[in-house]
Formats: structure tokens, C-alpha cells, sequence
């Protein structure tokens, strides 16, 4: 007999050579139907793996990330097999599953793969799947292994030499075999829906000294429903890229001349990224912020003293010399070590702190070109960084107030879908860590109960911890059901040692004061892209570039238009008019593509009686107004959406 | 006879031989009593040379800055015979006239002079300058010059060496003689006043490889009364040092880690640059501007086609490599081709121009370390930059729009006291400029007409021009009587064409923009540097980092003073409390040298009848008033300074 404990904490005792999928069978029967993964101590194994000792078990579903890991790893097995039924001599490499989907890279030799074939092989994948068959798994000698693919796939054959006799195993389905590790869904059968999405050029092994193989990129699902839904979520995505729109809005390019990943805001963009700051700013400043500006480069010297230097010097954006002096310079890749600069410039007594220095900083770090995508993925990007210097008694008040600033930042801005995790030492190896054990547990435990007392949904993660701090970092989940990982709060006991930061205790002793880091949006680039991608452009009223358009009816009414758009002005209402020589249909038309949220509409009736006829972004038709009345309604939602802090 | 054309275009006839105090005589008594110095066709000359052919002539007095040189340089000539009567040996290299004074550099051998030498050679100075002795130019040949030196003087030896026998002369007076291109005043009894400033090294020729020379600072005046204002001028600049203010007031800070010449704005004075630069972006919102935001660095082909590489590169800071992708960037030096590439992002028609792109755009330029000084000498800076993108016809009223806004920024910040430059084409080299010949006259005559209906007090320089394009540039007089470059409005005819920029005119055709660069403060820096020398930290009431600050005469009445402080962050004054437990009179003291503008006493009068007791800097009582009524005259004063544009 043996032991099998669930993560319910709760144990059952078995035969030995019980399966996971038995033992799912004695918690329910409905609840076996579902279980389509499992892992055993730890290790993945199949649900038809018999147990043969005592140990923790974990049974996934489709709803779980490992039973989607398991359900797209079998399914790349299947593409494999369709591909061999399909492209005879094929040679395949590997095909793991992916955060969306699974590929697999092959080498079609003389042939090739184009987007009008994709049908043929989702065909001939659901062909196989609905053959039901197992996935079984069984180990190989290294010999048996090798001679299974010697002179036929010279891939196959250098993976397996580079394994270790008796670690070695194939899974057989149907007629295919391929080399793997395991972990897969119990038969093909589950395997409802599949799709192909792309085909790309990689590298076998990732050297581009190498042959170029063929990656095929394809997504399953166990229902028909959930691949509409997914694909219909793709487009929904495609369209709210924010690349995409960030060209449509005129919020930001790029140039060639400039250089890779280094954004220019155009003059909306601009503007949108200089409100969101002053949002921030006004808020910070009430919670007793005060804002430094530091240079963007720094002697190679300070990053030596910090540490960065050691850790990303050689892989960044090389040394600057100067041409008599010898002196070398960095691009910034962080605010900390000039706001520890700023700190040292006086002494400081316990009864001064917490100093609070904030900085819309810009830092450079270099990202291979392949690696940059829009405003996500840059070469130079704006933190809105803030360094809070205090003493260990304060940081519980200090983390709360940070806290709070950051739900004052997300629930201004939409995000209400959020998470939080807490990342905590390694408790068996302390050794690890720099600063003092006390110090360490008054920080994990300030983290915590500000966590608890502001209602955070959170987790603690054990050993995520960087070396220096314990930090919590917040996740919020898109309109589309993205998780993005924004603002971050981290505790630093290693810089105010590196820095000799000191402050005078009422025990009138020197003492190293704490530093936390924190940036509620990240960077200005990322924040904007996500918030992008978020709204499809439909940003918070409050941040829109202009909050609404002046159609006049005809030329006629231009000049009424402007004198309505005057009066907008002056109630602080951003605005613009539209005073073409075309149909209001289509200025209506033209003005939804590009988001206003208000639509005035303005003709003789309206020029008359001194009013206004409005229709809200969508369609909602509002009535003809005053200005007044129309400012109410604007003043209102701004108040809605943009709270105020403390 | 000649004819002598003086400066007002009148002519009078001498004999052949005449002086010029014989032509001053001729003009009038009085006026050839202040004559000290005489140009004669552009060359200076002595006021006792005989003018033999016909020319024009120009008088100096002290009043003008050449009669300043040529009693400065005749000064140096009675410092150097003082030197050697008192340091017998001494060898003597070159003693001009400098800005303020005159130096001369000397050998002492194994001797040297220290502060407490100065009043001796002051006296040695003036008992010479009582002997009221002339100066005499006499020519010499090389031979002679030569044997003067010989033997005597390696330093003078070397000097005449390198001239052509034939130029050589000396000047004599009194029992001294020295190698000398001539320009002195008649006699030396009119220096009634003179002062040993500072003693310092000097190598030789300026060469670090050669001899250190002693080089001694002095300053001369005709009239007691004149050094002496000129003393307390030179105590008054100390006081107003940006230097010693900054630190004082705590607005920036250098860090040695960080690097030299980079300067860390403190939150006092991150918080006035900010308050400046939102004064000037207001302003700028209503002249149509628009912000744009871009990176601080740029592919080294970025400046390869804007020319500034070709221009600054190899004296500048080196390019920055990438590891792996052999990039090479640079910090940017200028906005202007980060502005040509947002310009470039899409097409315009003539009926879209003005562009005018503005940003806070931080740029770096590499000094030597020995160049650097305070703010007004930094390696990196905030310029508050922008660029005006027009067709050649609307550069007029973009002219005088942008001295409109010039004007509003001296007129709220101090600056009364300026003049213009207007810097034109050289008419006789042509060649030397980019743009064709009628656009050229178009721009200059854009400024000139500019100028003139702006009422400016400006002066036309022929040649002044940059090869690119025409500008105007204004210079302040700060309240010691200095003047400082600010504000620069410049006329761009080159990028555009670098940048192939082009809009549609109204003939369908693609023509080139004209580019306006223009930056009213110059740079965030600099203008701080010359705001706190020109108020020595009396700011301007709305631009003040602390606008009050409430003194409670006892720790008994903190919690009014507390009362009192909200009631003014209400009004939007900003103010701190200063509760500690000291006399109200120190208060005061340590206020007044704060610099604080108002100082709000309060105690248990005040508290009982609710009312503040108000002592303005400078120590006007504007007695016992409601906060409201203090708030009033606040936002009066605040009005009266900062006045509204447009």
C-alpha cells in the first residue's frame, strides 16, 4: 500500500502501481473525466503512470497552466505525425508547447510549408486525433535509442547523445514514436480543435550559424468553442496592438535614424504621457514626494559602486570616453545610484526621514535588436521612479502609503483586475542574502501586513526574493484577459550599504537607513503600450488626447463651431473641430475610428438656439444641449474615473 | 593738410602731423581732458601720435571700453616697473589688459608674493603713477631689441624672435621700457587708484610642460570713489555666486561619483525648474507649440547627415558600441535632428505650417574638466528648445511671435536691462552661405522688421551670421551691471535640406521649410545660474522655492502655526513651519538669510484674534492681518511679476 497526499493537504491510501488517473476515480468520477495531467513529487508524469511509492500528488485540468502544457505538448506530437503522414522524409527536432499554443521545427528538406496548406494539416491533425489513440510512454536503451535514428535524423541523433543512458524514453501514439521526456494528456481524442497560425524560419539550435529549420506554430483546444473564442480574441488583439495604434492616434514612432528601440513621442503622445505624469506627480506630492533630477549618464565608477556595473556592464551599452580626459561614462541603466548620490549630499537625522525622492528618469539598457517590440520592449524608457529612504520601524507606514498610491493608480486608469505577489527569502538559505535577519523578517512582515490590511489579493512566493530585498509586485489582467506584469515595490538593503548611507538615530549613533524602490506604472513606455492594448484607445476621459470633436453640419456653421470650441476651451475641455466640406455621416464615421469620445454636432437649428447636439463614442445619442450642460457631463465623468488621492 | 573723418561722419581739416588730443582740443577742452586712448583707421594708437595722412578717427574716454583697455594696459606697464623695483631680477614675459583689469605674467626666480605683498606693490604703484610720467612709443630695430634683452630676459628674447623687424617698437616711461605693440593713456598720473586682486600660477605660453610663471591680477581706476564701488561690486558678486547660493539654498549639487559637470537638481530646485519650465510651457501652449518628447541619444548617423558629427564629433563625448550588433550612438548635442525626424514622420501641406515642436530636451557636450564652473558651464544641460518648421513667407510673423514670448519671460523674471544682436550675411562672400539669395533676404529682413516693431534696442553685425542662417540674440545686464548671453532666435536654411524635409504649397509642388531654432532661457542651467546671481536668491515671488514661512514665538503656539500653514497650501501659497524651540528674533535672522519673503509671526495674540503678524524681507512690518487678507497681497504681488501672455 501507499500513501498519496493531495494539495488539499488531505492523503489516500492506494495499491501500490496506482495510477493518477485512478486515484482521480476515487475522488469523482466527473472530476477524472477532466483530468488530463499530473505531477508526482514534483515531476510530471502521464495520469497512466502507475505510482509505486508515497508522495504528493497534483491531477491538472484544461483549466490549470499544466494541464494546457500537457494538452498542447501532445498535441505537438500529433502535428509531428501529420507532418510525417504529410511531408514524407521530414526530419523532425523538437516541438514543445508554448504560453499560447505548441510548434513544432522541422526540417522539410527541399520542401516547404506556406499558409495555403495550413487547412491540409489541421485536416490530417484532427484526423489522427479523433482516432483516439493513447499516449504511451516507454524507456530506451541509448543504443536502441540511437539506432532508431541513425542515418535517418542526424537532430534526433545528437539530442540523444547528449543524454544519459537510462534517462531515455520515446512516447508511442498511433503508428508515431517520437523522442520525449512525457507529461502528456491521456489520448488524442481530447483534441477537438486545432489550428494552425504561422510558419517561421529558426535556427537549429538557436545559431544562425547553423541550418535553418521550418517552426510550425499551431493552437488546440478540447472544444470547437473555446478556438473561436480564442481566434476571435487574436483579431481583438491584432486591432488593439498598440504599435498599430499607436500610428493611428499619432502618439509615437520610431526612426531609423534615431535608432532601434527609442521611441519619439509625437506631439499626442507627448501630451498624454506629460498628463499621466502629472496625475502621478499631484498625487505624490501629497504624499510628501519631493522630485530630484539627475543626469543621464554617470561616471563608470558610481555603477561599480553600486553593483550594476558587474552585473550588466558588459552585455550594455558601452563605456562613453572623453577624448583628453580619459574619464569613462555609462547611460544610466537606473535612477538608484544618483538618488543614493542626492541623499549623501547632507547628513540626515531619524527625524527627518522618510526622504522621498522622485524622478521621471529616462535610462538606457541595451536589448538585442530581435528582442524590441514597440513601446513594450525598448532601448530607452522612462521610469517613474521613486527611491523612499527610511528608517526599518518605518517601512510598514511607508509600504502601506505606497500601496495605496498604486490603487490610486490603477483604479484612475481601469485596471481592476489585478494580483499581487509577495516575494519572500529562501528561509533554508540565509546565507544568500545581504542585511540583517531581523531586518529581513521586519521587512517581510511590514510587506505582508500591508498587503493584508489593504485587501490584496496576493501570494507569497519563498526564494523569489532578490538578494538585497523582499519586494511585491502587482500583475493586473487586461480587457482581453492578458496578465501584464506593472508596478513594483521592492525593499533594498544593499544600496544604502554600497553608498554608505547613514542617518543620525535618537541614539544619536549612525545608522543605515532602508531603500525602497517603486514605480507604480514601470516606465512611461510599457505603461502607455499596455494601457493601449487595454482600452483600444479608448483611454479614461480624464487622459484622452482630445475629448471631443466639432462636427459643424456644413462650411456654413464653421464660424459657430469655433465659437463652440472656444467655449470648450475655456471650460478646460480638449477639443477640436472639424469644419470640412463633407457629409456629417462621414465625419461621424471618421471621428469613431479615431475615438473621440464626444461627437458635437453643430447646424443651423443648433446656431440658433445657442446649442449643442451631442452623440457619445459608440453611438449614444445624448441630445442637443448647451455647452454648459454638455461641460457638466464631461466634468462629471472625468470625476468618475479620475479619483482623488487621499 | 588731412582731413579727419570722425565717428558722426563730420570732417575737419589739420595739419599734416596733428595729434589726436590736438583734434580732441579742436572739438572741445573739456572733452580732450577725458580723451585717454585713440583709434586711427582701426589700429590703436597713442592720443600723441602725429596722424599723417587722412583717415578716421575715433577719441576714447573711460567711459568707453577701449579707453578701459588702454588704461588697463598702461596699468600693467606701471605693475611691472613697480615689480622690478621691488623684486630686483624679476624676468617679465606679456601684461595686458584683461575684462576687469590688466595681469602681468613674471618670473621671480626663487622669490614670491603672497596677499600680505599686495599693499606694498599697490603703493610702489601709485607713488610711480604720481610722477605723472608720459608714455613714450619709440621703434626699434630687431638687433636692438634683441640686445635689450639678451642675456636678461630668455622670455623676451623669445618674443621678439618671432617678429618681423621693421614692427618692433617699445614703450618708455619713467625709467622703464618694455617690449610693446602700443595703446596707453597720455600719462600715467591719471591712475589715481589701484588694486592687487590675486596672485596664481601661470606656465609659460600657457604649456603645462613649461616653467610656471607667477601672474599677478590687478585693477586701476581714475578715481578713488570708482575702485571703490567696484570692491563692494566684486563683494556683492561673491555674495551672489550661484555656486555658494545653490548650495546654500539647496537647489543642486555636484557629486564626484556622478561625474564633473553634471549637476543633481535637489528637490528646492527640481521644484524651481520645474515652476519654470511650466511658466514657459503655458505660454508656449498659447503660442501654438507643441511638446514632443525623444531620446537622449541617436545612431552616429543621425549626425553624420545633420553635419554635427563632422562638426563636434571628434572633441566630444566618444560613440557609444553595443555589444553584439557593432551600433554606434551618441549622446545628442542638439534637439534639432531628433525634431526633423518627428517633422519627417508624415507629409505637409503648407495650410498645416507652422509645426512647432518644443521639448525640455537634455543634451551633453563634453568640456574640459577645466572649463567647467557651476551651472553656467556644465557637460550636460536642459535646453528649453524648440523648433519652428514654416514656409519662407510666414518666418516674419514667427519672428515676431517668438520675441514676443522672449520679452514675456524677461518681463516676468527681472531681466529690464537687455539689447539685441541681429547677426546678417557678410554681403561681400556670398558663397559662404547655404539657401539662395532670396530667402536669405527674406529672413534678414524678417528680424530686422521684427526688431524694429518689437521696439528692441538692438544692434545689425555684418558677417555675424552662421553659414546656415541669420539670428537674434539678446543680452541681459543683470543688477551688477554684467551682461550675460540669453535667449537665441536662429534661422535654419541647412537641416531641412540635410533632413530632405519638404511640404505641398499651394501649387501642389514639395517645397523646403525653413526652420526657426529658438530657446528663450537658452538653458535650464545656465538661467538659473544668472536668476540667482542677477536676485541673489530673491527670486521673483512666484517662481520662490518657500513663498513664507510662519515662526510661532513659542512651541506653545505650534498648533496655530499649524492651522495657519494648511490655511495657506489651501490658498496655494507655499510655506513651511519653522516650531522649534528658539527665540523668535534668531527666527527672524535665520529667515532673512533663507531668503524667505515672508515672514508670518505668530503667538498668543494671534492666536486668539486669528490673525497672522507679517514682516516682509527686508524687514517691513505689514503688520497684524487675517490670513486672507495676507493671501491677497500675495496673489498681487505674484500678479504683478508674472504677468499673463496673450
Amino acid at each position: 500500500m501507499i500513501q498519496i497526499t493531495l494539495p488539499d493537504g488531505s492523503a489516500r491510501t492506494f495499491n501500490k502501481g496506482v495510477t493518477p488517473h485512478e486515484v482521480a476515480v476515487d475522488i469523482s468520477e466527473g472530476f477524472a473525466r477532466n483530468v488530463i495531467s499530473a505531477k508526482f513529487n514534483n515531476t510530471v508524469i502521464e495520469t497512466t503512470t502507475p505510482l509505486t511509492n508515497d508522495g504528493s500528488l497534483v491531477l491538472y485540468t484544461w483549466r490549470d497552466d499544466d494541464g494546457k502544457k500537457a494538452f498542447w505538448h501532445s498535441s505537438a506530437h500529433v502535428l509531428a505525425q501529420a507532418l510525417e503522414e504529410l511531408y514524407p522524409g521530414v526530419k523532425l527536432w523538437v516541438g514543445p508547447a508554448i504560453e499560447n499554443g505548441f510548434y513544432y521545427d522541422v526540417d522539410l528538406g527541399e520542401g516547404s510549408i506556406s499558409e495555403k496548406d495550413f487547412k491540409q494539416i489541421e485536416n490530417k491533425m484532427l484526423e489522427i486525433a479523433r482516432g483516439k489513440h493513447d499516449f504511451k510512454m516507454r524507456s530506451v536503451s541509448k543504443a536502441d535509442a540511437l539506432a532508431m535514428y541513425e542515418g535517418k535524423n542526424e537532430y534526433k541523433v545528437d539530442l540523444i547523445e547528449n543524454l544519459e543512458d537510462g534517462t531515455i524514453s520515446f512516447c508511442d501514439h498511433s503508428t508515431f514514436t517520437d523522442l520525449c521526456r512525457g507529461g502528456h494528456i491521456p489520448n488524442t481524442g481530447l483534441i477537438k480543435a486545432v489550428k494552425i497560425l504561422s510558419v517561421a524560419g529558426a535556427y537549429y539550435k538557436g545559431n544562425e550559424n547553423e541550418k535553418q529549420l521550418t517552426r510550425v506554430y499551431g493552437i488546440s483546444f478540447p472544444k470547437q468553442k473555446e478556438l473561436t473564442e480564442y481566434l476571435h480574441l487574436l483579431e481583438e488583439a491584432k486591432k488593439r496592438d498598440h504599435r498599430k495604434l499607436g500610428k493611428e492616434l499619432e502618439l509615437f514612432t520610431f526612426s531609423r535614424k534615431v535608432g532601434q528601440g527609442l521611441p519619439l513621442w509625437l506631439p499626442k503622445g507627448a501630451a498624454l504621457r506629460e498628463r499621466l505624469e502629472n496625475f502621478l506627480k499631484a498625487a505624490q506630492k501629497k504624499a510628501g514626494y519631493e522630485m530630484v533630477v539627475t543626469p543621464h549618464i554617470g561616471q563608470k565608477e558610481l555603477y561599480v559602486t553600486s553593483g550594476h556595473y558587474a552585473k550588466y556592464g558588459e552585455d550594455s551599452f558601452q563605456p562613453i570616453n572623453t577624448p583628453a580626459e580619459g574619464e569613462e561614462f555609462l547611460l544610466k541603466p537606473m535612477n538608484c545610484p544618483h538618488h543614493c548620490e542626492i541623499y549623501n549630499t547632507r547628513p540626515f537625522s531619524y527625524k527627518e526621514l522618510p526622504k522621498r525622492y522622485a524622478e521621471f528618469g529616462t535610462v538606457y539598457r541595451y536589448e538585442q535588436s530581435g528582442e524590441l517590440h514597440g513601446l513594450t520592449r525598448v532601448r530607452g524608457f522612462t521610469q517613474d521612479d521613486a527611491h523612499i529612504f527610511c528608517t526599518p520601524d518605518q517601512l510598514d507606514r511607508e509600504f502601506k502609503e505606497v500601496i495605496d498610491l498604486v490603487l490610486y493608480v490603477f483604479g484612475s486608469l481601469g485596471f481592476e483586475n489585478f494580483t499581487a505577489q509577495v516575494s519572500i527569502r529562501d528561509p533554508k538559505t540565509p546565507e544568500k542574502y545581504i542585511g540583517s535577519l531581523e531586518n529581513w523578517e521586519k521587512a517581510e512582515n511590514a510587506i505582508i501586513n500591508a498587503a493584508n490590511d489593504k485587501g490584496l489579493n496576493y501570494v507569497v512566493e519563498e526564494g523569489e526574493a532578490a538578494f538585497y530585498g523582499p519586494k511585491l509586485d502587482f500583475m493586473v489582467k487586461d480587457a482581453l484577459g492578458r496578465q501584464w506584469q506593472l508596478g513594483t515595490i521592492q525593499v533594498d538593503y544593499n544600496l544604502p550599504e554600497r553608498f554608505d548611507l547613514t542617518y543620525k538615530g535618537s541614539d544619536n549613533e549612525l545608522h543605515r537607513p532602508v531603500m525602497i524602490h517603486r514605480a507604480p506604472f514601470g516606465s512611461m513606455e510599457r505603461f502607455v503600450a499596455i494601457l493601449l492594448e487595454h482600452t483600444g484607445g479608448n483611454f479614461p476621459l480624464w487622459l484622452m488626447p482630445e475629448q471631443a470633436i466639432v462636427l459643424s453640419i456644413s462650411e456654413k456653421y464653421e464660424k459657430y463651431a469655433e465659437k463652440v470650441l472656444n467655449l470648450l476651451e475655456n471650460d478646460e475641455i480638449r477639443a477640436l473641430a472639424d469644419n470640412r466640406n463633407e457629409t456629417v455621416g462621414k465625419k461621424i464615421r471618421e471621428a469613431e475610428m479615431q475615438k473621440f469620445p464626444f461627437m458635437i454636432i453643430v447646424g443651423e437649428q443648433e446656431e440658433k438656439d445657442n446649442t449643442i447636439t451631442v452623440r457619445a463614442h459608440g453611438g449614444e445619442d445624448l441630445g442637443t444641449i448647451s455647452v454648459e450642460a454638455f461641460s457638466e457631463i464631461v466634468k462629471k465623468q472625468v470625476n468618475e474615473s479620475l479619483k482623488t488621492f487621499k
